[in-house]
C-alpha cells in the first residue's frame, strides 16, 4: 500500500535541489554517477546490523515525483531556479539501484544500496534513501538481538507510543522481520501484513469498580483465553482474582511493573499452585535486549517490548551515508582526515566455512576478479533497472526466514550482546 | 495541511479496542472519563522539557475517524467484535482535551494534556496522542537546550536523513519551534512554513573535475552570498580557493570534520588573511549541545546539527504516559510499587517572583480552591470542546516567541546542560 502522501519528492533537503541546480547551469548534470549507502562503523560496538525497510524505499522511490504542487513549493521557498524547475516538472528517477535483500546482514563497509545514474537523478535520492535506511535498519538490528536474547520465546512489539506515530508503523514491521512476533500497532497490519494484539491496559482495570468486574467483563467479551493484567493494584490478589474469575484455563497474566524476575518466579508459583499449570505468565515494562537476557533463567512465557525497540535500543539511528563513488566510470573520494572513504562502485561477497559459518565480507570493485567460492555468496542483488522494479521482492515473512538463517550463520561470538567487534571482519579489495 | 494519510485511526494499539469492546459489552464504554498525559520524570536529569506538537496532534484527532476501510481491518484482524465494528462506524472524537499550549516549559507532572469524554471515545486516543507528544516534545526538548548553548548564534537543523522520513518533516518543526533558524527539510517548508537552506555536499565537488570547477559552478547557480564547503580535499587549500574564485564577499565556507574549534579559529585567521572579514564560518559535523558550548569561544557565526537534535540527544522519547484519572467524577489511580501515579482530573499554575523568574509548579486538583497570585499564570488552556476546536491555535512562529520568553523566565541554574534537579520543583495539591 502506498501510505503516507502523495509524493515523497519533497522529503529531501535543500542542498540536493541547489547541487541539481548549479550542476544543471555548467552540463555536469548529466555525468554518470554511482552513489553507495554504507555505515563506516557499526553503533556501541554492536556486532552486526541488519538491513530492513528496503520494499518501503522502492515504493518512496516510486512515489519520489515532482508535480506541480512540488515545484510550486520549490520555486515560493527560492530554492530552485527556473532552468531547475523546468527539469524538476514530471521528473521520476530512471537509473539503476542494487542492494542487499533486505533481511541480510551488514558490516562496517558493506555497500547496502548502490544507486546508478545521472547526477541529477542520484543526487536527489540522498535524504529519502538513509532517511528509511536509517531508521528501519537500526530498529531491525536492535530487535534482532532482542530475538537472540529472547532465546526463541515470543516478542511482542508494543512501542508505538514512544515514537512519532509513521516510525511506528515501520518500527513494528522492522521487529516482526526480526523474529518479533506480533505487533499492538493496527496500521502496520493493514500496511504490511504484520500479526498484531493487544488485550487490556490498567485503565480497564481502573475503569471498573472493582478488578474482578474489569476481569469478568474483559473474559466475557475476549474469552478465557485472553491474558489479564494483574498488577494494577496488588499482584498476589490479582493473580488469585485472575483465576477466581476466568478459572485454571486462563490464557494468561500481565505484569508490567516491579522486579520482573522475582515477579514470573511468584506468579509461576501461585498460578502452579491454583491449578493453572497452563496461564502463561507475560513479561513488560521497560525491557530491551539486557533484561530479557536476564530473564533467561525465569519461568516467563512472553516478552511486551517497547521503548527499547522503537528506539533502537541507544542506538536511534544506524549511521549510514550516502556517498559519490564513481563519476563517469572514475572512482572518486574524499579525503579527509576522519571521515575515510574508499572511491568506485563495490560489490561484496560473504565467505564461509563449509559448515555454513561466515567468515567474511569482502568488499571489492565491481569489476574486480574476485573468485565465488563453493560456499560464498555474492549478497547485492538488482532492485530497480531504468527506474523500474528489476523483479519481484520477497515477501516480509521470506525476508524474515532470510534473517533467521543470516544470524544462524553468524559465528556464536557474533551474537554476544557485549560491546565488541563485528561478528566477521571486512576485507577490501579494491 | 493534513499530510499524511487519509484517517489516523489505525495509528492506534489494538489493546485500546479490545478495551473498547469489552467495555460496550458491559455497559461501561459511556462512563465518563478523563485521561492526563504527564511525564513522570524528565529524562537524563534534564532541567525542563519543552511541550511540542500540540497542533499536530489536533490535526491527527481530527481525522481519527473509522470509515469502512479501518472498520474492514480491524473486522480483518480479528481486532473487534461485531459489536464494537458497529459503533466505530463512522466514530468521531467529541470529547474535550485542554493543555499545554505549544512552546510551554513542563516538569515532573505537569498535566500536559487533559482528554475527557466517555471512556470509548477516550481511551482511542492513547497512542496516537503519546506518538505525537513523545516524540515532538522529545526533540524541542533536546533542541532548545542547543539553542541555549549556541547563545544566540544561528542553528541549522539538517538531521532529516538519520531519522525515519515523516519524523524528520516533524523534527525540523519542533527544532525550529526551540529556537532553530531553519531546516534542510522541504517538506517542512510545505507543510509548516520553516525556512529552509542548503547549498552543496561534498559530492557537488568530487563530480567536479577540480574544486575549483565546484566552486565556480556554485557560485554561478547560488551567487557569491552563498557557503561553500571547503573539506572535501584539503581545508586551508578549500578556503584559499574558495576566495580565489568568490573573491572576499564570500557568504560564508563550511566546515564539515575534524576538530571543529581549530578548524573555526584556523579558518578565520586564513579568511581575515585573505580580506574575508565578512565571510562567515559555519560548522557542522556530530555537534550537539555539549560540542556547541565548547564552541562559544571559537570563532564560529552558524552550527548545523544534525544527528543529536533529531533523537533528542540521547533521549529520544519523552516518556510521557496516558493515564486515567477520573471516572464518573471520582479519581482512579494505579497502586503499583514502582509507577506513582495521582488520581483526579488537574490544573496547573507557574508561580513566579515579582521579577519573572519562575519559582514552582503547582499541580492541583481541577476543581480545588487555589489562589492565583498576581504574578502566577494558569498553564493549561482549553483546546476542543465537543471534538470541535476550542480557538484559534498560535501560529509557529507565537508558539516560538511563547518559549524563548518561558526560558527568559527559568533560573539560571534551570538553564544549566549538566545533569540535576528540574529548574523548579513541582508541588501537588492534591
Amino acid at each position: 500500500m502506498t501510505f503516507p502522501g502523495p509524493s515523497t519528492a519533497l522529503l529531501t533537503d535543500q542542498y540536493e535541489l541547489t547541487m541539481l541546480d548549479a550542476a544543471l547551469a555548467d552540463g555536469t548534470a548529466t555525468r554518470r554517477c554511482t552513489f553507495e549507502v554504507f555505515a563506516r562503523s557499526l553503533p556501541h560496538g554492536r556486532r552486526y546490523g541488519v538491513v530492513a525497510g528496503v520494499p518501503r524505499l522502492l515504493d518512496a522511490i516510486a512515489r519520489f515525483t515532482f508535480d506541480e504542487a512540488e515545484v510550486a513549493v520549490l520555486r515560493g521557498a527560492g530554492a530552485v531556479s527556473e532552468r531547475a524547475a523546468e527539469f524538476l516538472d514530471g521528473h521520476r528517477f530512471a537509473g539503476d539501484v542494487s542492494g542487499y535483500p533486505e533481511g541480510e546482514l551488514y558490516f562496517p563497509g558493506s555497500p547496502v544500496l548502490s544507486v546508478s545514474g545521472t547526477f541529477a537523478e542520484c543526487v536527489l535520492l540522498e535524504t529519502l534513501a538513509l532517511s528509511v535506511l536509517n531508521h528501519d535498519c537500526a530498529i531491525a538490528s536492535a530487535a534482532a538481538r532482542m530475538t537472540t536474547a529472547a532465546n526463541s520465546r515470543p516478542l511482542i512489539e508494543m512501542g508505538s507510543r514512544r515514537t512519532h506515530e509513521e516510525a511506528a508503523v515501520a518500527s513494528a514491521r522492522a521487529a516482526y522481520l526480526a523474529g518479533f512476533q506480533a505487533t499492538s500497532n493496527l496500521e502496520a497490519h493493514r500496511r504490511f501484513g504484520v500479526p498484531t494484539t493487544g488485550t487490556s491496559a490498567h485503565a480497564f482495570t481502573l475503569l471498573h469498580d472493582t478488578e474482578a468486574d474489569a476481569f469478568r467483563a474483559q473474559i466475557e467479551a475476549l474469552g478465557v483465553g485472553t491474558t489479564l493484567l494483574v498488577d494494577t493494584y496488588d499482584i498476589t490478589q490479582g493473580i488469585a482474582t485472575a483465576i477466581e474469575v476466568a478459572g485454571p484455563e486462563l490464557g494468561a497474566v500481565r505484569i508490567d511493573s516491579g522486579d520482573l524476575g522475582v515477579m514470573a518466579q511468584r506468579a509461576r508459583a501461585q498460578l502452579d499452585g491454583l491449578g493453572a499449570t497452563n496461564t502463561r505468565v507475560v513479561i513488560s515494562g521497560d525491557l530491551d535486549e539486557h533484561s530479557i537476557a536476564s530473564l533467561r533463567a525465569e519461568p516467563v512465557d512472553a516478552y511486551g517490548v517497547g521503548t527499547s525497540v522503537v528506539t533502537g535500543s541507544g542506538a536511534p539511528t544506524a549511521g549510514m551515508v550516502y556517498k559519490l563513488v564513481e563519476v563517469e566510470g572514475r572512482p572518486v573520494a574524499k579525503r579527509s582526515s576522519s571521515k575515510e572513504s574508499r572511491g568506485g562502485a563495490k560489490s561484496a561477497l560473504r565467505r564461509h566455512k563449509p559448515t555454513g559459518t561466515a567468515v567474511e565480507e569482502v568488499v571489492h570493485r565491481l569489476d574486480a576478479d574476485v573468485e565465488v567460492g563453493e560456499h560464498d555468496r555474492v549478497v547485492p542483488v538488482p532492485l530497480l533497472r531504468k527506474g523500474e522494479p528489476a523483479g519481484e521482492l520477497p515477501s516480509l515473512d521470506e525476508s524474515r526466514e532470510h534473517l533467521r538463517r543470516g544470524l544462524v550463520a553468524v559465528p556464536w561470538e557474533g551474537l554476544k550482546l557485549s560491546r565488541g567487534e563485528p561478528a566477521i571482519p571486512t576485507t577490501f579489495v579494491l
